[in-house]
């Protein structure tokens, strides 16, 4: 049972997660922390955490769960400040989109504390608290990633808290976590990021509804994108390589004007798209 | 003034266009005509058109304006089929997504009826005459494609008839929107249908939102795409070879682990996004 848990950035993900453990597990208490107050003093308007301190001793020191809700950049470090201040059986997790990096450095946590990766596929290219919603993590996956070592209890423990916010809980190790988000999340945004790239103002101009939502993700925040794409380039270059080559196919059943080929080129993938 | 409507193909894009006649001209009287009576039947339960029949030459000869409403494929021979039947002063236009070989077709109807190619930037990955919509059409562009002869009088008719139904109206010559719609329309639906294409299940199982709207014009139907590429091809590869690009020069960056310019990159694309 987590009776007090510290959210550390309340942004929309640390936002979101104050307001479903509030709705779903009203008796838990929330503290926030983060480098500056401006955004802890938005999450105790709106209802995410009921207090705040700067002080990331304080911050952690009763926590049961430790949710890291910074940029992908900036988790190992919040790792290191925290590792020693733990008490006996605390869980920490976070919210970042890569895991090899961030469980690497997750090893300084060491029993009888623990550190359990997470990535809960749940956004939006908004950001900040004043967009959080209770129930952003309703019926999205929560990507759960333990090493071979890390204790069975920590895992099912974090596990459970995502299922209470409303998650769909899967287990990955960090490094396969991270080769799958390479093609199903970063490749998305390279390449909404690369359709908005290669449009000229006359094109633009044109644009309709599946353009929108075709490059709606390609408005997120750069800096956040940077660092995932950095954090996890290898992954991503391999998935821009096969990319290429889809679309390589594409244009060789274009250039030879095989109709029936490219119908059924198509028909496989919108086959694909409808069933899911 | 436009008082003897006829509607070609009443799928999505025919049925709607009879609903929002209803609506925006209600005096308006509609024919439908199509190779089969099915989808006649229930346009005409839905209230898209007054009455059918199933010969064309019938459907036509006291039209005003004829909107020719079927895949891009089909239409140079409903146009064949057509030319001679019509009245004095009758406009044809269609809805076709390519315009430069739907538009020599058009080449044959002759003073003192007209033809002028339309293409609505409207539609849905759903298809068939039960999803049609009043307000389909509104706010979507519609790019009227006159050539240098076409009669003036005839391009005035054909936009004031879609801004009637709620389209912004713009003009481009049927190569100039072939190139534009190339890369705004065609390039979006291969880069959507290739981002499926590039998943496994284990990816596809931790698919979130974002993952969702940016293929979700991958379902849209394979043989009437088939025709969009078959007809449109030279340009869709030229826009693939220029999307390719500028994928590898993100592969450069990324390889190169330079985070500034991708950040660069990065927000370039996100500012354009967000001011759309």
């Amino acid at each position: 049972m987590i009776q007090n848990l510290t959210i550390i950035g309340l942004g929309l993900l640390g936002g979101s997660i104050g307001l479903g453990t509030k709705k779903n597990a009203s008796d838990c208490q929330i503290t926030g922390c983060a480098h500056r107050d401006k955004s802890l003093i938005e999450a105790k308007s709106v209802g995410a955490i009921d207090d705040w301190t700067l002080d990331v001793v304080k911050a952690v020191k009763n926590a049961d769960l430790v949710v890291l809700c910074m940029p992908v950049g900036q988790i190992p470090a919040w790792i290191m400040r925290i590792a020693n201040h733990l008490k006996p059986g605390a869980i920490v997790t976070d919210v970042g989109s890569t895991k090899a990096t961030i469980c690497h450095a997750g090893e300084v946590i060491r029993p009888p504390s623990h550190f359990v990766g997470s990535h809960p596929m749940a956004g939006s290219e908004k950001t900040g608290v004043n967009v959080a919603r209770a129930d952003l993590f309703k019926s999205a996956t929560c990507i759960v990633t333990p090493e071979s070592t890390t204790d069975e209890c920590a895992v099912q423990g974090v596990s459970t808290f995502w299922q209470t916010l409303g998650c769909r809980v899967v287990r990955h190790t960090p490094t396969i976590h991270d080769q799958l988000v390479a093609t199903i999340s970063h490749l998305p945004h390279a390449v909404a990021a690369a359709l908005v790239g290669v449009q000229s103002a006359e094109s633009l101009d044109l644009r309709g509804k599946g353009f929108l939502d075709s490059t709606r993700i390609a408005a997120g925040d750069p800096a956040l994108w940077r660092d995932i794409f950095i954090e996890n380039r290898d992954n991503l270059v391999d998935s821009l390589d096969n990319f290429t080559r889809e679309l390589s196919d594409l244009s060789a059943l274009l250039r030879d004007g095989d109709a029936a080929m490219i119908e059924k080129w198509l028909r496989d993938r919108a086959k694909s798209r409808v069933g899911l």
